[in-house]
């Protein structure tokens, strides 16, 4: 026996950052959403995911009153360090661009938007599975799903948004080539990525290129290290022992003043490289915002930022459609944000390509990849263009400003 | 019947703009060369080649007294067009780095500083053929060659300079790889450079990206302009009749506020489009300069750049050598220009593949080209960028700082 039909006014797709944001925003202007996630509340809080919020991301949470634990809790990095040839050179964001960034990690956002909308009475259905959107072309999108009873229910909506990340569904109800066109790059490495309980190995994060490969020194804590090498596309957690790991981030980091801190290695894990946009980012009813639409690779921590910039224009859209009835900004959403979209892809591919050594790389590539690291570093103007897209070009105009 | 030894303190191959630079340079420091020069004084005034001359070099022409046709007859360019996407950007050189470049082609370079040597009294010996550098590796090095009056010839120095261009015999004395390693890339398509009675397109360059391809417009004076197309490597002249060369620069750089200038043309040429580097420089009393040494793709206008500074570097050193008996310079010449070299290797390879389309590109890096085209020219950091590298990166340190 089938339950009425649940009715709401945007149907969302997706409890990560950008539908959860994307319900936040629209609830602060008066316009209600049912976010269903296929994993449950205690999976999306406890997976540990990496996060580096750039400038606009921050002042966002903030300015949307979701800002409390991450002013509290996150670290403001005013700068980084690149490492090449044996030496550092740091990027001072707030000192080139006056921004900076804030490592907070994605699942601490989450929490956060997860508490905030249940606090203001938001409906975010955990656990559901067999989600299917029906005629997002028409004028009466409905999306079907089983909850987490196992009961078989119908969302009604007149807007429907697909946040569910790059294992998306909703993308492939664009009908590819026919409507929608796929921008797809595959790198030639993975990043290797530990956590470990150790202590900081620097205060700043050490983005280190070496001939032997790139690497990175992050953090979790204060007690939680979290490093990536850069491997082979063939390699799997079974070929990298502790000591192989450990011995090779001193080969490619250690220098004067910096020496990579040991720990317990507690995770290992493999992360796919590779930089995906489609076009357009909606059909009919139907909006992508984040991972659903665009996916870069981690060199240049873009992932969250992307997403919630997205749902920032789309929120402003959609208020635009139910207050004013006008469906201009709804339908120009795409080529509002695909642009910087397409930024970030070229910033993300350039950290990339920039740091990591090719493994089909000539003797004059890599000389030639010094002298660009050379170039850039001993530069104001070459560090001025790290840090403005590292902390974040500016965002969209908004058609509606009402955020 | 063989002549008596010429003797010299400097044994210069080669009247290229490093070998005619390097014998001024050491003149003007009391120090005689010899100039080897297989071409007739006509063929290498006549031979007509471009010449865009960065801040350093113009500096450097003026500061030895070699300056003043350049200062009367130069054109000083203050900024570059970059199009894309159908529109301009401007790269106000002067406004961004207080420095320009100037116009003035390489063979008005070559016939100042030829007329200067004469006046001087300087030793230039034009048609010269069979030129061998024998025992470089001892302390008496001497050249052997067939003068224009087909005398055989022997040329006693204490040092060796290599000027002998892309082409050069000089380089292949230093054994590869037991001392020399080279490092060569070769890239994917090459400019069809056409030679027209035309008046100027625009008062500035314009460095035009187009998914057909790249083009240059560039001049030569008032009525003689010269353009360049991006073809495939296997293109020939014979495939492209006047006709279709307009109707192509049309295609790619017209747009708002631009349009080609069409004229009679009168020279078509193809220009391999390769980077070059062999290390070290120099090997024994044997130094190689300019071509000989480097070559860079034109798109970063650098080639006579760096011959310049080569010499500029390479003179000094000698002077100290001569004068007060170190050789310190002399040993650490290759490592004391080698980075800057490199760094002209780096932005000449950015500019050609940020602005050339690639056969092989792929959907994804044909989209994130023109990202980085939007980054880079819509931000005063990636203006600024590109410009201080255009107009000439600071020159290396003089040891002995005579010049």
């Amino acid at each position: 026996m089938s339950l009425p039909p649940i009715r709401t006014q945007v149907g969302i797709v997706g409890a990560g950052p950008a539908g959860l944001m994307l319900s936040h925003l629209l609830h602060l202007q008066g316009i209600d959403s049912v976010v269903l996630e296929c994993r449950t509340r205690e999976d999306v809080e406890g997976t540990i995911r990496a996060g580096i919020l750039e400038q606009n991301t921050v002042d966002l949470m903030i300015a949307t009153g979701v800002g409390d634990r991450l002013l509290a809790e996150g670290h403001r990095h005013t700068g980084t360090q690149i490492r090449f040839a044996g030496e550092g050179r740091r990027v001072d964001f707030e000192g080139l661009t006056g921004r900076a960034v804030t490592v907070y990690p994605q699942h601490e956002v989450l929490i956060d938007l997860i508490a905030r909308r249940l606090a203001d009475g938001g409906d975010i259905r955990f656990g559901v599975s067999d989600v299917e959107v029906h005629e997002h072309t028409g004028d009466r999108p409905f999306i079907t799903f089983v909850d987490s009873d196992g009961q078989a229910q119908r969302l009604d909506s007149e807007l429907v948004a697909g946040c569910d990340g790059s294992r998306t569904g909703t993308r492939h109800l664009i009908p590819e080539p026919e409507v929608r066109t796929d921008y797809f790059r595959q790198y030639p490495f993975v990043w290797f990525g530990i956590l470990a309980e150790a202590p900081r190995t620097s205060d700043e994060l050490i983005y280190a290129h070496s001939p032997r490969g790139f690497s990175l020194c992050s953090t979790r804590s204060e007690t939680v290290q979290r490093h990536y090498l850069q491997v082979s596309v063939d390699d799997t957690v079974d070929d990298w022992s502790d000591d192989r790991i450990w011995d090779e981030l001193h080969r490619r980091v250690d220098g004067p003043g910096v020496e990579v801190k040991e720990g317990a290695i507690f995770s290992k894990s493999i992360l796919p490289f590779r930089s995906f946009v489609c076009e357009p980012m909606q059909s009919g009813r139907l909006f992508l915002a984040g991972d659903a639409a665009h996916t870069v690779p981690p060199t240049g921590a873009k992932g969250m930022n992307l997403a919630l910039a997205d749902v920032w224009v789309l929120a402003d859209a959609m208020v635009g459609f139910f207050t004013a009835g006008d469906r201009r900004a709804l339908d120009g959403y795409s080529s509002a944000v695909l642009p910087r979209v397409w930024r970030a892809q070229h910033f993300s591919w350039w950290m990339s390509t920039m740091l990591h050594t090719a493994p089909d790389a000539s003797p004059f590539d890599i000389k030639r990849q010094e002298a660009e690291l050379d170039v850039v570093t001993s530069s104001q103007a070459g560090l001025t263009l790290i840090a403005e897209n590292y902390t974040g070009l500016p965002l969209p105009q908004l058609v509606h400003a009402v955020s």
